[in-house]
């Protein structure tokens, strides 16, 4: 019997409650509650289920609802599944709003994800999908030691070393919480028994000396680097580095880009589908192929007490205009484009639809021709953070110390740099996002390529990233947006606490088709 | 012009002083000089060289003087190339000192490195013959989050996250300093312009709420991790995870851990060569084939003005004595064999081949059914640190996902564990180790496959791990380990500033032949 066996098993015959402490006493964090998609089974023969979209969402659902037994079709408005789950890859077109249309020119093996491009491990659902369908993994460095922090105003423009900034960060607020311990200035605050272990602790943590001192030596450039990394034979002998003044490092404030990889999204391990982002709903489209409609754009949604028919274009056969009907409808439409489809839904749940603005991204992949990052600066991977407006310069994670091209993520600005970067025309913005980029790594001027870029607002079928919910808001209208009204219910990442990830939309998605299940078992 | 043209561009025409202002104002730290292998173009012709061992050492440089036009000849003792650069895999057999006899058990796919398991970017000659010789990397968390870090004598002997103790650790300390600014308690050590930035990076770093207080809540909980992570639909509502109290964590001594990727050597980006450690070494094997000759077992060195001879036992034709000469011998043997083979150098030398002591190491390998660790406790990869003697555990970083089994490294401790570990047999060693992993993970004791132990000092080539200079006897022998003596000179890890690591055996090599060339070349 596994643990996890030998828990369910607890769970079952004793509670929650029993389970929680028998977890707690086997080492279990509560955290690893998601034991896999729901048990749907009972379902009524012949029970259907109309399901608009096909990204995460709208995929979970017909692959876990078709496997219960329902009669599932799926109405997508693009000619792919995958929603934001999306590659754009070398001969690949893209028209936006407006009009303007990208061919993608990068090379074979190369490619931007412009939606999500990485899952951390407690991404369960996704993970789940992943193992289940086989979608191979490799590893995302979200912190790069060797990578790049960079602000306009700071250093005369010039991009520090994570490295550099993080160890002397350390270093220096040990350095400082050791002297004040030193001096009795910590008495009062905490017991002479903790300062001891505080003050071994800032020694270690830090990399102070002896006297608890951050300064250039052994220890601090075995954190920070060397002037001249440790060698061999003669030639060998390392150069210790000089650590940056506290004083100039806090009035810098490079320090923000120092937690980037602390965050809970973004801790170790992290990853990404090989070959692209796609790779998940890919593999879990191939599943239900058969239950898809492409092209099919939604204009209508009305539902009774008998069920739910939706008016849609069949925009591949010239703007045919056809329905499709169901007992149920399960709608993942972003609430940024079902605002604007005629539905007859409670007004609760409208007003719940018509209140959720939709964050503006931006993202550039910028093709060079060759890996300079790497092989000039020994950048493998992770993330370059700028105050800049592209904000970030991300590395590729695969094709390590590969002598062709690459492709970097090369701008990914939320907010008013992306708003700003969508009012460009795509070749603009690409150039822009170059010249920019060039303040941190001067080689792009030369070695540019071939770009592309895709600003959210202008993506016609999501006119926005993500839902954005504040804390009022979700307090209003969240609860409304999740209910079943009558025969329509709503997933996708904007119906879930984890807005803008893929784990929203599967975890939104089970939510849903549980409780779809039980309401149609009862009857 | 890339900027690496530009720089030595720069570099030939105005000195190195000069280049270095250049290369600081081009953003690159100095640390970047490596600029490939040495260029050993001039030798005269039919210069021979004979080179013991087959590892990074001696195989860098038959690859590099063999280019240059130098004769060159290999001897090693094993019968294959990569000494310590060394993976165990299903179907090897291993025969120790003291004749234990090991048959290796592990699944097609999955493997032991005993020696090195890890390189870190900045690596630079290892990276530039994995790039040259397209050797495939993959990446190694030394940090993983979710991983535990655990002591017998704290929390119960229970494992903890790494990201709970890491992120109370922070933010204890972030609270303590805020507290401390608040009530002036920071005046006469840092200016006030500089606490306010401080007590800014104090909330930011530290996860501090409105108040600087670091206490339950969204904001903590998006470090250490949830109770109930955030889902979807109606189920979705997260609950918030309850920080260590400072105190215990302090006494708990687990902070010890939580510094585990900020040393030099153990910052991402951090790689293993596909399918194991050996993949280096064997791809520069390939290249040098004809020059091997392998099972010769070298019993005397004897140099005079005219050239080296080296007498070797045949192991495989019975131990026939052979004899092999050249102009010069670069012995990568390691010091702690070397030393009990008769030859004729300098009392310098000697003397510096003497003192060297090696360090004691031990590493088991332990297959499992299932992927328990993945599966049951969501750790890919990464390492869990114990203060139990078997130091550590590491996860396999290949297979993410799989099925099948996997294979974990279940021991690495240095010093006295190692050595009480080496006194053991195979079997037992393997034993102790599974009984010790199981206080962390129970699922070893029913997941268990099987296992191989390998004890540095017992392994018949090295009798030890690396050798261990302290400063003093660096100090007094490492000059003398590394002139060339008459016509021998040493190269290996143990002839560099950076011992154990492979980078230290190549960089030592490069440096040997550098000057050797210097030396032919000059007469």
């Amino acid at each position: 019997m596994t643990r996890r066996e030998l828990l369910a098993m607890i769970g079952t015959a004793a509670g929650s409650s029993v389970m929680y402490q028998a977890a707690t006493s086997l080492g279990y964090a509560a955290e690893s509650e998601f034991k896999g998609p729901p048990n749907l089974s009972g379902a009524p023969k012949g029970t259907s289920v109309l399901i608009l979209g096909a990204g995460w969402a709208g995929l979970v659902a017909a692959y876990e609802l078709g496997k219960a037994g329902y009669k599932v079709q799926v109405l997508e408005y693009r000619e792919k599944a995958g929603g934001r789950a999306w590659t754009l890859r070398g001969g690949d077109t893209y028209t936006e709003l407006g009009g303007f249309t990208q061919k993608v020119g990068f090379d074979k093996g190369h490619y931007l994800n412009p939606g999500p491009w990485r899952v951390p491990y407690h991404h369960r659902g996704v993970m789940h999908y992943y193992h289940e369908l086989g979608v191979k993994l490799e590893p995302f460095f979200q912190v790069n030691y060797n990578a790049y922090v960079h602000s306009k105003n700071a250093f005369g423009g010039k991009p520090q070393r994570y490295r550099h900034v993080l160890a002397d960060f350390n270093g220096h607020v040990a350095e400082l919480l050791s002297k004040l311990g030193h001096k009795g200035g910590l008495d009062g605050y905490v017991t002479k028994e903790d300062q001891e272990k505080l003050l071994e602790a800032m020694q270690d943590w830090g990399a102070l000396d002896d006297n608890y001192a951050y300064k250039a030596n052994a220890e601090t450039s075995n954190r920070r680097g060397f002037e001249k990394d440790p060698g061999g034979g003669l030639s060998g002998e390392p150069v210790f580095s000089k650590p940056i003044e506290f004083s100039q490092l806090l009035q810098s404030g490079l320090w923000r880009a120092i937690g980037t990889g602390s965050g809970y999204e973004f801790q170790t391990a992290l990853f990404q589908p090989e070959g692209g982002m796609d790779a998940g709903p890919m593999a879990l489209a191939e599943k239900v192929k058969d239950k898809i409609t492409f092209n099919a754009k939604v204009t209508e949604i009305q539902q009774d007490t008998g069920g739910v028919t939706v008016t849609y274009t069949d925009t591949k056969a010239g703007g045919a205009v056809k329905t499709a009907k169901a007992d149920w409808c399960l709608c993942t439409i972003p609430a940024s484009i079902l605002s604007q489809i005629k539905k007859n839904v409670s007004s609760d749940m409208d007003a719940a639809i018509n209140a959720l603005p939709y964050e503006a991204a931006f993202k550039v992949g910028l093709q060079f021709k060759r890996r300079f990052w790497e092989q000039d600066e020994e950048i493998y991977g992770g993330i370059t953070y700028t105050d800049l407006p592209i904000s970030l310069i991300a590395y590729p994670h695969s094709h390590y110390g590969e002598k062709g091209k690459g492709v970097l993520l090369g701008a990914y600005p939320w907010g008013p740099f992306a708003y700003e970067f969508a009012s460009m025309a795509p070749e603009e913005r690409v150039k822009k996002c170059v010249e920019f980029g060039a303040q941190i790594h001067p080689q792009y001027l030369k070695e540019f390529d071939t770009g592309v870029a895709v600003a959210w607002h202008r993506v016609p079928w999501t006119l926005g990233c993500f839902g954005s919910w504040t804390e009022a808001k979700r307090a209003e209208h969240y609860k409304n947006m999740c209910q079943i009204d009558g025969r329509i219910l709503l997933a996708g990442e904007h119906v879930s606490y984890l807005p803008a990830w893929q784990e929203g939309a599967v975890q939104s998605s089970l939510d849903a088709i549980t409780r779809l299940h039980q309401r149609v078992t009862a009857k």
